[in-house]
């Protein structure tokens, strides 16, 4: 295929220099702190590429099959990166392992906004303590984008959003939604109901309020939805400062939820009582 | 540790015959036609082996660490299944790998209810076609528990819930919450119609009705929620047959959700609007 408006360049050596960003996927990605190393936002699959096409994030390159150069490119006319175009077998030597999503796109980070800047103007922010599992965190920011969520609040040990595997299970929201690091936490919690935001814990305690009810209260007001993680929940701090506690009310004892089902219904419900 | 009124037997040697349930678990788990083989159902961890101890399964046998005795003893108390107490390294040569969940139950698998027999005297029934990954079949166990579903019932082209990743994944619901498979299929739907179900299809399209509008105008009656797989979502066949069509409000233009989410959305709204 030939095709105008992209920079396809046909690679056949798996050692080709200009495959690095994607070379050794694994091991690059298990580095925790990928922001100030060479750490790099990696898209996998035409549906999240597409995303990062669409997100501020401007891919430096793309790999992948000749077919899936057909299905991207509507999305890449104009694009100025350059799309390496390789066998599955090529992608597979530089990449360390076969990939059947058939196409990657590699972005540097960015800096990332304050938390004041993404909740400027919010109706409905979460805010996350201790989510520290990459496919819980990437599955919120898909149930956030979704149902309405204006953008992510990340307290203190939370996971990397732009890690590989986040950014593929939120399907590539994690590029697209809103999000900021708490600079000082949980003081910033404070920051929140300062700027008019009402604090929502979850938790699964009995003295909570339904949700249903407690979404109700707040319906004509901003909210910050406090969410910790499966197990331990969010810390005594977080808990004190929250304005209400809020459970999901559930059957059969003393079950509970994954954390980002939960953070799903408490989105649905922000959601069904909206303006 | 002595241990009253368990059969309590210390094994040191991985090869023993005593653990061959537990054995090259990997391998033995990728069957895909357990009930027909020797195919056990597995659970692992100690929460997951309480459900199991407390559900229609009676453990054969359970492979664990002492520390993982300590924690079950009181629920073993009178159990007659022998409890093989080896450490973590014994363990991990006669499963094959390293296990942190440090405890194992197996079981038999047992002769499987009726549709007729699981939704009788249901309230909530909900529907899978075609959910065949383990993963969202385990949520959707979970999320039925935890959410008030009575009975789930199996159309075509589902994975099997007792697979071990369903089992764990379900936090051992797939062993608690009752389930059938259709014997004809779609037209064991006409059966659940008969017998006063409304059917409901979740959908992304258009114009189907509003989650919550749609459980508003079914609350007073008996419901079988239909659920197809992410991607292809239910056939034509069963959208046809089905009373309503029924989606969730989605922001952000196209984007779907995860296929348990999209399913506990839909049991937290009915759960909502029940008596």
């Amino acid at each position: 295929m030939t095709v105008p408006d992209i920079d396809v360049q046909d690679i056949s050596d798996p050692d080709d220099p200009r495959l690095d960003d994607f070379r050794d996927l694994n091991s690059v990605d298990r580095r925790p702190d990928l922001p100030s190393g060479k750490g790099l936002v990696i898209a996998e699959g035409v549906l999240v590429v597409q995303r990062m096409l669409a997100s501020r994030f401007t891919p430096r390159a793309m790999l992948g099959t000749d077919r899936r150069l057909a299905e991207l490119r509507d999305d890449l006319a104009g694009s100025p990166s350059p799309y390496y175009r390789a066998s599955a077998e090529v992608m597979a030597q530089a990449v360390g392992f076969h990939l059947n999503r058939g196409v990657l796109a590699s972005a540097s980070r960015l800096p990332e906004p304050s938390v004041s800047e993404v909740v400027d103007g919010a109706r409905t922010v979460v805010v996350l303590e201790g989510v520290n599992d990459h496919e819980n965190l990437g599955s919120i920011f898909r149930n956030a984008a979704g149902l309405g969520v204006d953008a992510v609040v990340f307290g203190s040990g939370c996971a990397d959003p732009l890690y590989r595997r986040a950014v593929r299970v939120s399907m590539g929201h994690a590029l697209l939604v809103p999000y900021a690091r708490a600079a000082d936490w949980p003081a910033d919690l404070l920051m929140l109901q300062q700027r008019g935001f009402r604090l929502l814990a979850m938790t699964p305690r009995g003295d909570a309020r339904r949700l249903g009810e407690a979404m109700d209260a707040v319906r004509d007001q901003p909210i910050a939805l406090l969410v910790g993680a499966e197990g331990p929940g969010l810390t005594a701090a977080a808990l004190r400062i929250s304005d209400l506690r809020v459970r999901i009310p559930m059957s059969r004892g003393t079950d509970s939820l994954n954390v980002a089902t939960a953070a799903a219904l408490a989105f649905y419900e922000r959601a069904r009582l909206g303006p």
